[in-house]
């Protein structure tokens, strides 16, 4: 409604797009030529949110949400307009979204995971609202409407084909979802995206109670747009903000060390099994490095199905080691964008973009028998891991897809370092303080000193197989001791409860 | 080997199976004529068994279960033959196994889950060995190899058709993994369960990589029977042992609250999301007593998609409640066994046998969205479960189906009672003493005074919403004194852990 009779020359009469954006462009950006007087400036697309709203996006920590919108609403919100929104994303995003709403004092609930500091920093305090999503049943939960209304879905893009639908950029994952739920729709499309990424993405709503009709981590079984609603859409928005680069620092030692040890495990699975399922990795520096040292290794024709591509993807491609790579989105710094963009008819074979219902199904992990490589901030002797709490109580991060992918492969590898501050905390503990992932869903834990393959272990040898192996050594004889203690009580698992209350 | 040239005769000279069992008999259970020669005295076929050897059966706690070769086996045990066996079955099984292999010190290890007092008890004093299993992976274990070489499966059956298939009995479970992956075979044929129960099975494989094609709970998209080398059969046994019976005693006044309280969050659940998805509901005297309580409530064409039918369905069926029931297996009573028989004709409709790997499965469970409802030991503020060990140590119960439900159900739902021993200790508790189930697992908490209905709720709401709900009030101004001395503390998970050690 309130867009209605806005012409296009509105925005064209505004110095920065006349000049900077010519008009092929919008056109082969809006190709669909009624959306065209949707054009707004962000500051204009910002005075759509109203307090109270739960506003839908998508996005990685480091690329694929949309800048320019959430760049317009924090300055609106620290130009004293007074509003607060529930922000709805299964995935974690940038400062640039989070930390601004957060320092604006706009941020009422966060739904998902989180990724940036402040903004863990405020849930701490209790000041912002967190509920902690799963990622692979965020979507399934917002469209039972656990999470109330959907009112905008605000979703980047590189352009709009002639029927209307989304042309995704480097970021699928919930998108789609959104665009279906969402009562509003803001498009920010991203010139800095080619669009040439156009067929990369492969969207696909799986139905209930119907086969998702997948047989293979790379073919692809629907469409490479997003359908869409266009009455739905309020504001169609340009962005050219560049995107975040990350310091780059070679892996140290110990990350050398653990990453040589899942390799390691990687070739004797490898060997035992006669194949190697395909691979999920998750993000996080101990798990770069491993993606790295992969490059050196003589493991090949990799499969990865995970939610997102990490930079270290496009080395181990160049170095003739992947088969192909499905993921809902690129988590991938400035650097490695521009080079996946300027060698993009390279790399584009070997990239299928799809949604995060997909991505971290239960269906479709279980179905290929995918091999899952996460991390996590501690682990206890009896294979339990928290990865998201410190001290049971301080968040640092949601437990996101690591639910989906620890629960449906068909070997679930948790690798972390022994010990954090210099050593002198051991990451090996008796009990973990906050159980992400229970023993159940722990079948190898991997540190710097070694791997504990604990599959078809009971209790008391799994906590022997930890010490032992992963536990660094200045530990091992604490936790012998309280294995010990425990061993001297009933029972079948190494707990001392007495002790605790 | 050992069989060839072993004749009929030699088994029809026995005075029992002479008189007993006519050779018309023999014809219809064993139609593949070249069969026959294999039929053996129980006792012949327990001479089978070696020290060391792995052997999978399949069964429930009641029913579906080999009695009569592993009745001789325990007394070729009893009578000093010397052996121990490593047993292999993802359901918990009878006394007439467990507990006898138990007393004759005949056991080594239990893979699976538990179902007998004496082996739990052999178990938590570190006599026998004991691999937990999650019921909808064991199968999946076993075939990578981690439980070793299975030596030999032993299965009852029904009958073998003219190809030498499987006919089963009211069981399925595990049975078609075992007798692919076995070295040997012996088959039990049950003469206590009519022939007329061939075609309610619904055998299928599925295949890695590839959709199981199930697009409704009670489609059939397999054989009636299970395929089988039958130059793996080495005995054919015949059995004519009773059914176990199970006291049956009135739910009492807390399980009526119980199911009450389920009862209606059902069917608030059904008016929100329009319809009940299938129901998935565990064992135990609870989730008895809510089943026996929907046939006099108002809803009705219930789809159950679960592991094992308990005694209530019969009634809920015959209440016309149930469009239909897919399960692994019948864990009926011998009352029960011979209510379903005597009516077969009229039951047989409403149900569907599969295996395990059907019926527990990640990709089935969340294809249909189905609503689990399971029950657990103690349950505490974070809405985390423990439904296997007390103290922490002793084994009570393995974690078996409920691994599968509630990870991989759209509505996960726990039912307990408040209390335990007279009122005197709150199940209810600041902190479970083994997480068997974490919060994300945990949907809805039940029990006699309420429903603390725990989605969209961060961890501190949760608490309240537990203690509110779920605790027995003379345990609230203690959990309640927990929460707020946790709340002085910096996060957002109520935990003490400086209490802790």
């Amino acid at each position: 409604m309130m867009d209605r009779d806005r012409q296009p020359y509105a925005v064209q009469g505004d110095r920065r797009w006349r000049e900077e954006i010519p008009l092929i462009e919008w056109a082969q950006r809006i190709q669909k030529v009624e959306l065209r007087n949707k054009i707004s400036k962000a500051q204009e697309a910002a005075r759509f949110f109203r307090n109270g709203m739960v506003v839908a996006t998508s996005g990685t920590a480091l690329s694929g949400y949309p800048r320019e919108v959430f760049g317009a609403l924090r300055e609106r919100i620290q130009k004293g307009g007074s509003l607060k929104i529930d922000l709805l994303c299964a995935g974690p995003l940038g400062p640039e979204i989070e930390d601004a709403l957060v320092e604006g004092g706009g941020l009422r609930r966060r739904i998902g995971t989180v990724g940036s500091k402040l903004l863990r920093q405020a849930i701490n305090r209790g000041e912002v609202g967190f509920l902690e999503g799963k990622t692979g049943k965020v979507c399934q939960y917002a469209r039972r409407g656990y999470y109330g209304k959907i009112d905008v879905a605000v979703i980047e893009a590189s352009g709009i084909n002639e029927k209307g639908e989304i042309i995704p950029a480097t970021c699928v994952y919930d998108a789609p979802e959104w665009l279906d739920l969402a009562s509003s729709v803001i498009i920010e499309i991203n010139l800095r995206r080619p669009l040439e990424v156009e067929g990369l993405h492969d969207i696909y709503y799986p139905e209930r109670g119907h086969c998702i009709p997948l047989n293979h981590p790379l073919e692809r079984i629907g469409s490479p747009y997003i359908p869409l609603d266009v009455a739905k859409i309020r504001h169609i928005v340009f962005s050219e903000r560049e995107d975040r680069n990350v310091p780059e620092s070679p892996p140290g030692e110990r990350t050398l060390r653990i990453a040589e040890n899942i390799g390691n495990f990687l070739k004797k699975e490898k060997l035992q099994q006669g194949e190697l399922p395909p691979l999920e990795v998750g993000i996080g520096d101990v798990l770069n490095g491993f993606l790295s040292s992969l490059t050196r290794s003589d493991l090949s024709s990799l499969i990865f199905y995970q939610a997102v591509a990490t930079d270290p993807i496009l080395d181990l491609i160049d170095a003739g080691r992947v088969e192909g790579v499905s993921c809902n989105s690129l988590r991938f710094s400035a650097s490695a964008l521009n080079r996946f963009f300027s060698r993009l008819e390279h790399y584009r074979r070997y990239f299928v973009f799809r949604p995060v219902t997909l991505t971290n199904s239960a269906e479709i992990l279980g179905r290929f028998g995918v091999l899952a490589v996460n991390s996590g901030l501690e682990a206890d002797i009896q294979g339990q891991i928290n990865s998201s709490h410190s001290k049971g109580s301080q968040l640092i991060g949601g437990i996101a897809g690591s639910y989906d992918f620890a629960r449906n492969s068909s070997v679930s590898i948790f690798a972390l370092p022994s010990t954090i501050q210099q050593g002198k905390i051991s990451r090996i503990v008796p009990r973990v303080s906050h159980v992400d992932h229970t023993e159940h869903e722990v079948d190898v834990l991997i540190t710097e000193h070694g791997i504990a393959d604990l599959r078809a272990l009971e209790p008391y040898e799994r906590a022997r197989r930890i010490i032992e192996e992963c536990a660094d050594p200045k530990f091992r004889e604490g936790l012998k001791t309280y294995v010990e203690k425990a061993r001297t009580r009933p029972g079948r698992v190494p707990i001392l409860l007495e002790d605790e209350f």
